[in-house]
């Protein structure tokens, strides 16, 4: 298994992304080696800084970089050199089996659709965040930022791309799928949330639960919380930010360290034919490290065939 | 002053209310008295278990009660003498300066809306949620939960009521006014959320400060926050679920301790021709209590004539 990390991407890259592969390294099963995509340079400067002399770690040279604010289909058309660009060509070619970037959350999504492409069937790949749990666990949230204005039909196939990636990456049986919503009653909710649930219900393939509200979010309601990528991200963040808040208010708590984004790193997207992995862009070497865990897992999971084979 | 508080209202009604009733009684002002709307005999008897002698409480009877599953244009045309529509006819005689529930919402709502009526020029009367900060004081959201969907000129409208609830009611010159959105930058977000940023801008009368994100909500940055009932009422639940959280963990935090319901009791609704505010359906003393001293505030602050006399 071959997990690939863009060195380059994020605000705190190449330094923090090298030492967070450094960490991951030593704890990765030996079947898995690590890609480092970048600056080779660079990235062997810090493996000297640390005297690091790396055994499961491969590095291919990418000269450029796509920055943070660049448009995301110009850059990747103009930077095929990049980090991004050279990762998705590997992706595409097999050579590595996930690719993991803390840089530009756009170029990463569009360079997913150009490359790999959406599994045919699905209308909308989705970025799906992992959300903790009270009782311990995840629940997996979809979408969280790439599809702001969603259908009720994508909404319905999130719930199924969802319930797929719930089952094979958290070995649920029957994942309880639920429909974020401002009531628990079938008639509540927007336009679009009224006309999206009859359609959960409808379809046999999913163990659809109903409606759940803001206050269910951490609780253990639903293991899937289907929501279009405006409301699933500004939920996403309030969720990231309790942990900022407790630490500056001296709060210790098992299940608020869980909401700290580091404890995850990665958010994967669903319904491509491929494993991406998208980080956050402050990422710190403890974030990337446990990307890579996930990153690994979600490998193993083989969830995304299991959603193109559930569709054909 | 007259604050009434239908008595009937809540889940934990007419007990819970009665008594939050008589503990806020003592710590009123002396220029403000409280009108119960509801049975008189069973408020009298809650008053006698209590021992309680009330000096500065009217009870106003109404035999009926709109049940909490009732559809709301139904019940209030049906039952003229429940708790809620007796109360909007004082308010709209202008017998009591504002009326407060805990009862069915959609029946608040649509009472409000039929008897005081909106205010004119106001598109949709919106229902204001009050978000404790990190700092202290609190943020005025709005709308969370009387419009599902909203047009962008809906939302634009909210930062102005919004604005001037928060000049009024918080005492602020130049409450920054912002839009809960997936990202600071103008061109962000969803369909609506993009249309509506410009429209903002354009305000000469508010002070727009951008847009904030999920991780913004608790951060003060903005004293007034604007967005959809949807995502609203979906982001204020998960906001009052901290507290239970919290509890339940054991973890005693002064600002997570302002997240509980009770901490502020109830929501107005703004852009109507007088004040209601709406109380959670499970209301405990503490809440109605608490609710009472912020309907007092509310009183005093004159907001809803500001609103007025601003848009003619």
């Amino acid at each position: 298994m071959k997990i690939a990390v863009d060195a380059m991407g994020g605000d705190l890259a190449p330094q923090a992304i090298v030492e967070g592969v450094i960490q991951a390294s030593s704890e990765l099963p030996s079947e898995a080696r690590i890609v480092l995509i970048g600056r080779e340079n660079t990235i062997l400067d810090i493996f000297r800084q640390h005297n690091f002399v790396p055994t499961n770690i491969d590095i291919v040279h990418a000269e450029d970089v796509i920055e943070m604010g660049e448009h995301p289909t110009k850059a990747l058309s103009q930077k095929p050199n990049s980090s991004i660009a050279v990762g998705f060509k590997l992706l595409k070619e097999k050579e590595i089996d996930i690719f993991c970037s803390a840089g530009n959350t756009g170029a990463m999504h569009v360079g997913a659709l150009f490359s790999i492409k959406a599994i045919e069937g699905i209308l909308r790949p989705a970025i799906a965040g992992l959300v903790p749990q009270v009782g311990g666990g995840h629940a997996v949230m979809l979408d969280i930022g790439a599809n702001a204005d969603c259908k009720p039909e994508v909404l319905a196939q999130f719930g199924e791309m969802g319930s797929l990636f719930a089952q094979y990456t958290f070995q649920l049986e029957k994942p309880r799928v639920a429909l974020m919503n401002i009531g628990e009653e079938e008639q509540k909710g927007s336009l679009t949330s009224q006309a999206t649930y009859p359609l959960l219900k409808q379809n046999k393939r999913i163990n659809f639960i109903g409606n759940i509200e803001g206050k269910d979010l951490f609780t253990n309601k639903a293991d899937v919380i289907v929501t279009d990528g405006f409301t699933g991200n500004i939920l996403f963040k309030l969720g990231e930010s309790l942990y900022e808040i407790a630490r500056k208010r001296e709060i210790n708590d098992e299940f608020i360290d869980k909401t700290n984004y580091e404890s995850i790193g990665g958010s994967p997207i669903i319904g491509v034919n491929g494993n991406v992995m998208i980080a956050h862009g402050i990422s710190s070497p403890l974030a990337i490290r446990n990307m890579i865990g996930w990153a690994y897992k979600q490998v193993k999971s083989k969830a995304y065939l299991h959603i193109a084979q559930a569709l054909n």
